[in-house]
Order: structure tokens, then sequence, then C-alpha cells
């Protein structure tokens, strides 16, 4: 396998594509639209699970486990759900060798699912709030694919809440919103805009829709995280009700939020560069790999000591260590092949640094000799646990820096800038949120609204609606977006 | 909900129906032969698979994630397997609003998707042993179900690993099979029994299989994990190759192994009293309960004051703690839920405790009186640490003696007294394996071999077959089993 990967800027869709087999992430599979998560992603995705399911725990949400299989009636039950996810659903029409009486669905989505045993869980105000979030697989058959941004199986979480009110149901929506950006941004150094989406890009049965949205190094938008105020939608399509203190039947609010293995994609295409991965120290499965230099067997001996002295060190420090001794590689195959799979530092170890009692540090973040030093082993752990947290902050200050160097605001009578900007990055303009506003924007220049940022530059103003000019009351990101 | 269950004496199956379902482990759903797992159920089996997954990982295994549909021409590669599993298979015909060319079926296991992934990723005896975990659901159109020991859909584990020779496969399976044997001795307190599976007890397509058997409190055995060398038949029929050191091409061996939501079946019925559930403290949700006892307002200030010092004192021991102060709900009703639910300590703060300085503990696996201590708060942590150790020990002592005392070794010329052994436990006997005499005692009594011990009771000798006593080469036992 040749390790050098298409510039980015050459191809872009070529790169991710390569670095996704080469990193070792994934693979094809023989299985339309789904692909195999190797063990390298997987550990990627188990970081990822770990630090949000921590998140979950943290405010108050408790894991359960529904029926991978949705009988096609559910789906019907909530009319803007099931005509969204009709044209993607794989049926189960026979099992144990006989044809169903009702075909089954394999869950999209399990609101469905979820709402039919909410509603036999909510009896009373007592059993509410009702917290669970459920980690799965789900299957949308989707007709364009691409690994970990869109496959017809992929992972993720699926969070479903039932309330006594909107006020607490929109909380509850803002609330795992806000975990969604902590986590983007403080683990996984991508520095998220939080929004709301536009009536056309809202998920289908949700009063309203927000975004984690993520700007990839071709400047293409990456919607990261979604979470749902679902008002009273479902509650009222599969009579989620309870009795409240007066003894009145009413019917809850509820929310939904998801955030999938597609964050593995945002990681690769927010860090990413041309000779691999770049992975943020907080999530990478391997933080520090040693990478052990000798010419001669008896060399090999002392070397070894030293790099697994290191290891053991650091080992007990916390922190991931992996310990490079392959045989019959060339230590710049190696240190290639570590860039490649983005591990945040690199220590080399030789005869020399054995004499010296010092060892080599490369950082991936920083190319070349600039980003390498040569330091005393003693003390090392703690140069180490600092070089990591410098790291981490240094993804996320060039990825903050790229995104708002991509980000135009557009003066609100001209179109043609506007147009101008989505080629190359982000607009931000006023926009009145029609349907009709958002196709033409579609027509003209094959991008979207992505979102309302929540943070508005001009909170106490209002401006004209960048397609039709009428008086819009928030600004909206548009952009190309996977 | 009525708080009490039919006792085990009375009806066993009853029991383990209604506990399953008052202790909320479970829920049943709309979908056919599928559960919903509710929370606290969610939590034992988050406990399960992180203390397995850490022993795979310590064992050298690293997971992956594989297609959940599997193309059917696959499944007919392997003439066992596919007629093994194919009366059991659910099939999706559909997919995006159009039939498929080929149709897919939704695993009831992976060999055959992994099989095809493990033909392209190994080439050379560099790249092996290769091993691998998946954390998945499966599915299986099973006629009879029962939650957790047998439902259509269920989450497992699998193991897949290839290996340049039988021997190293065989060492494979048997680690594994260890590793089992050590999780469910160590932390789940079930006494199992690590044996050959016989010829008609085989995994559908193995070589060889090995379970661990786990008697439950009715006396029959359930099949709680097994671990099968697979012999070169998967390699065979995907062309799972190699070359090795001399540059020849060979077939790998490989082996598979799973444990499954089963696991908490296992758990409920081997400890289980007519009470409610008794879990182990290694993998219980929650350790320890604190119960708050006041009438009047201004007593639950200074109570719930001593309460929560204790919850954070024991939270900081790595104890986990759950403090109950729900209002409405008698201290009884709460000691009840508490047992039902099977929480192995159980302690009670009332102002006379506040005033004594003292604290009541009571542990679940001794009732009434005999198992109530009245403690100084004082070095409490120390006190509930070893508790909890004694508990675990204790619960799995209890599980051994059972099992012990309804274990029946029969002469072996002697089939009626074989035929009364299983009627109320295991009979352990000469057994020839083969599946005309497996056959006539399913027929005679509804009992199948559960294994041939690795543990052989008379290692250097033979006997003659229980059934049609031929020369036996081993003992077996024999159950009634889920």
């Amino acid at each position: 396998m040749s390790d050098t990967l298409t510039p980015q800027s050459q191809d872009f869709p070529k790169w991710y594509n390569e670095i996704v087999y080469k990193a070792d992430l994934a693979d094809q599979s023989p299985v339309r639209g789904c692909m195999i998560i190797k063990p390298y992603g997987y550990e990627l995705w188990e970081a990822i699970k770990a630090n949000l399911d921590r998140r979950f725990k943290a405010t108050g949400h408790q894991n359960a486990y529904f029926p991978l299989f949705i009988p096609e009636s559910f789906l019907k039950k909530e009319a803007e759900h099931v005509e969204g996810f009709a044209p993607e659903l794989a049926v189960v029409t026979h099992g144990g060798g006989k044809e169903l009486q009702e075909p089954y669905v394999v869950r999209p989505t399990s609101e469905t699912v979820i709402g039919e045993a909410f509603s036999r869980w909510v009896q009373s105000h007592r059993d509410l709030p009702l917290l669970i979030n459920q980690w799965a697989n789900v299957v949308r058959w989707e007709m364009r694919t691409r690994p970990f941004l869109r496959t017809a199986e992929f992972l993720w979480q699926e969070g479903h809440t039932a309330h006594s009110s909107h006020e607490e149901a929109q909380e509850e929506t803002m609330r795992m919103l806000d975990v969604y950006a902590d986590f983007a941004i403080n683990e996984a150094a991508i520095p998220v805009i939080q929004g709301r989406k536009s009536k056309m890009e809202r998920f289908a049965g949700a009063e309203n829709s927000y975004t984690i949205e993520a700007m990839m190094r071709d400047t293409k938008a990456l919607q990261s995280g979604t979470s749902h105020n679902l008002g009273q939608n479902f509650a009222k399509a599969f009579e989620i009700d309870y009795t409240d203190e007066n003894n009145e039947r009413k019917f809850c609010w509820t929310t939904s939020w998801g955030v999938s293995t597609r964050m593995v994609g945002a990681v690769v295409m927010t860090h990413g560069d041309d000779k691999g991965l770049r992975l943020p120290p907080r999530i990478a499965p391997i933080q520090v790999v040693i990478v052990t230099i000798y010419k001669k067997d008896e060399q090999r001996t002392v070397v070894m000591e030293t790099a697994e002295r290191l290891a053991s060190e650091l080992r007990e420090a916390g922190i991931r260590v992996h310990l490079d001794d392959r045989p019959n590689l060339s230590p710049g195959f190696k240190y290639n092949d570590w860039e490649m799979r983005g591990v945040p530092v690199r220590m080399e170890v030789g005869p020399k640094d054995v004499e010296k009692q010092s060892v080599a540090v490369a950082r991936r973040d920083v190319p070349g000799k600039a980003g390498k030093q040569f330091l005393p082993q003693a003390g090392i752990v703690d140069v180490i646990k600092n070089l990591l947290v410098d790291i981490q902050a240094s993804l996320l200050a060039d990825a903050t820096a790229f995104r708002d160097s991509h980000i135009k605001e557009v003066a609100d009578d001209d179109y043609d800038a506007f147009g101008e900007a989505i080629q190359d990055g982000w607009a931000l303009s006023w926009f009145c949120g029609s349907p009709e506003c958002e196709k033409k924007v579609k027509d003209d220049f094959s991008a979207v609204s992505r979102c309302f940022p929540l943070d508005q530059p001009y909170p106490n103003e209002t401006g004209h609606c960048i397609v039709c000019g009428t008086q819009a009351q928030e600004m909206a990101y548009f952009a190309k977006a996977y």
C-alpha cells in the first residue's frame, strides 16, 4: 500500500477516501453501502462514545435498549416522520422461513418504537422527566454513501426524553446541544457552531431541530450532531400522556438527539493534512508512539530497555502509549506510518539517546524540524503531559482560525457576493427562513442553509433576506454540505 | 404492581418471568420475540460488558465492527453452518423502496461476513494471529422466546480469530473459555463448569465447541458462553489463507467465541430468591442503597445531612451508591423494592442513627435480623468494602453448594438411576458421545448432554456408555436445559 496521499488541494474527496483506508480506520464491505470499522477507527469511536456517555450520565440520562425492528404501521403514525424516512427503509419481509404478516422495517431512528414504550412507562407526572439514551446501529438506504459520512448502516446514540412542559423539553433540547458542542470543542477540538435548522432542514416530525455545524478542510459544512424538540407530535401519535397534579390527563412534550460515527469523519476532515490524520490527544487511541532505532542486535537490548522504561513511566501517568519495535521496517517508514495515523506525539529512542539519557520528541501538528525537540529523559512525563495539552489547544486554534477565515458576512442586498462566498467558504447573511428561498439557493449555488446561529451577530437588529429581500429576523450560515 | 413473587418452588418459570419485569430488568415489546432492556437491566449488561471487554483487551484482542447484513450467498458457503442457521433467519428483501437483487439476512452470527474480510486482511504469516472481537446485536428467529434467555434479537460479543496452526487455534479456543469461566466465577459468582460439547450440541460449522455450563436454581442447565475451534472449515469456505515463512500458501485455522445478554438471565437464575434478585457486588449497578427514615420535616434535614455524607464517603471509595429519599413511600416498601432489585447492601439512616452516630446495615444475601447490624458511622467505608467482598464470596459459595448437592454420579449400568438423577439435577456418567445415544436420552428424559468436563473425575480410566454400554473414554454431564 502506497504511503502517500493525494493532496487535499488537488482532490479533497479523493484525499478523504484514501486516508480512511490508509490510516486503517475502515474497510469496504461486500454489503451495499456498508463499511467495516477497523480496530483503529473503532477505538476512535470508543473514545467518542465514552466521552459522550459520561456526559449523558452526568446530566441524568440512563441507557436502555429497544428492538432493531419496527412494525411498519408504527412509522405511519406520525405523518411527516414516515414521509421523511419511507424512501430510505430496509424491510424485513421473511422470518424463520415464513412471510411475515406485517413487515418490519429496520430502525432508521427509534422515535416510534420508543414512543410506544414511553406511552406505557409514563402514567403520572411523577414518572417525568423520562431521560433515556440508546447506543445502537441504524439503517438508512442511502443512494450515495461515503465511509463514516453516510453509510447504509451506522452506529450512533439516540437520546429520547419526555417532559411535562414545552419549556422543559426546550431546555433539554438545548442542554443536549450544549453537551454535544462541549464534547466537539473540548474533546474533538472541532470548533462547531450551534444553531437552529431552517424549516426545510428540520428532522422529519420535529417542531424545531438544532445542530452543531463544523467546517471541514474543504470549507464544506458537516452537520455533526442534532437535537430536536419534537413538541407534542410523537406524544400525540403514540399517546404518551400522564396525569398531572390536578388529576388531569395531559400529553407529554418529547425530545430526541443523536451523534453518530459521522463524528469520526468530522475529526478526519477537520484536522487531517496531506500527511495523514492529526488526532486530538484527548480522543486519540494512541497518544504517544515510541519508535526504536538501532542497527545491531546488541544495540537493540539497550534501546529496548530505555524504550520500555519510558513507555511504562508514561503509561503509569495515564498516557496511552504504543511501542513500535517492528523488525524489518525502517524508522522513516514508521514515522510516515504513525503520521498517517495521526498519533499526536512520536518519541524516538536510539543508542545515542540511551548514552545521553535523552530522547527525540516530535509533535504531529508541527511538521518537520520545527516540531522536533531533543529532551532529557528525566522529567519527560510532565513534558509530554503538557505537550499533549498544548497539541490539543493548537489543533482547536488551528481549526478555529481556518473556519473564521472562510466565513464571509455578506451585505443583505448583494446576492452575487453571497454566491461567491459560498464557492469558497460559508456565507453569513440575513435569511427569512422560507423553503422557497432555500430552494432557490440550492438551485443557484448547490448550497443550503446550515443554521441560524444561536449566537446572532446583531441580536437587536433585523435585515433583509439575502434571497427575497423581505424582512428577516435572523442571520444564517449558508454552505455546501456533506 | 404487586411486590411479591410466585415462590420458586411453586413455579420457577413463572417466578423468572415475574422477577424480570418486577426488578425492572426488561419490558415486553410490540416486536415478535424481542424485549426492551430497561435501564436497570442494561446497567447490569454494561457491567458484564466492561468486565469482559477488559479481559479481551488484556489478552490482545481488538474491537471492530462488521455489517449487520450478510448476503444470502455467503451463508451457503459453509454447508453445516447454513443448515444450522437457515431455519432461524430474518431476511431483508427490500431496500430504498426496491426489491433487492440478492436478499440480505440479518446476521445470526458473523463467521461468514468476517471470514470474507479476514480473507483480504490476512496475506502473510506476519498478519497472524488476527485477534478481533465485535460487540453487536444479532437476530435468530426463535419460536419460543423468554427474556434474556432466548430472544429473537439479542446483544452479544463475538470473537473471531485466525491462526497459523491447529495448536494455536486450539490454545486460543481454550484461552477464551478460561476468560469466560474467570469472568463467570469471579465477577458474576456463577460456578460454571468448563467442558466440551458433544457432536450433536456443537456449533454449526465447528470442529469442536466448548462451553461454560451453569446450574440454575431449578437445577436446569444454562449454556452461558461458548468457544469454538472452527478448524479450517471457514478458512476453506472463505479462502482465508496466507504465505508462510517458506513462501507456501496455507489455509488458516480459525476460532469464534461468544457471550450474550443471556448472561443476565444466568445471574438472575443463579442467585435470585423468592424476594427478588441477589446481585453479586462486583457487577451490581448499585452496590449500596441508603434509605432515609423520618417522620417530620425537621428530621429530614438532619437525616439527609448524614445520609448524603455517608453516600459521598462511600462514593469516594469507589462504591456505587444510591440514596433513596423518595417521599410518600414507606421504609418498608423501599426495603422490599431494593430487595427485589437485589442490591447487595442496604443502609438505613434515621433520627436515632444521627443521634448515636450509628447506621443500620442489612445484607441482601442473609435474610431478616441475622443479616442486619447496627454499626458506628466512623470507619463505615472499610466495613462496607469488606462486606461487599464477603457477600460476593458468599453468593459464589452458596451457588457452588447448591450445584454440588444437585449433581449425581451414576453407576455406568444403571440407566434408571440416570433417568432419576436428571429429574432433579444433573447426572454425571460415562458417555460414548454418539448422536444416537444423545437422542435416546432426549426422547426418554427430555434431557441432553451438557458437556464432557475438562476436569474429568477419573482421567485415567474408561467406562461404559450409560446409554449403549459400549466403551466410553469420558464422563459427561446430562441435564434438562434452557
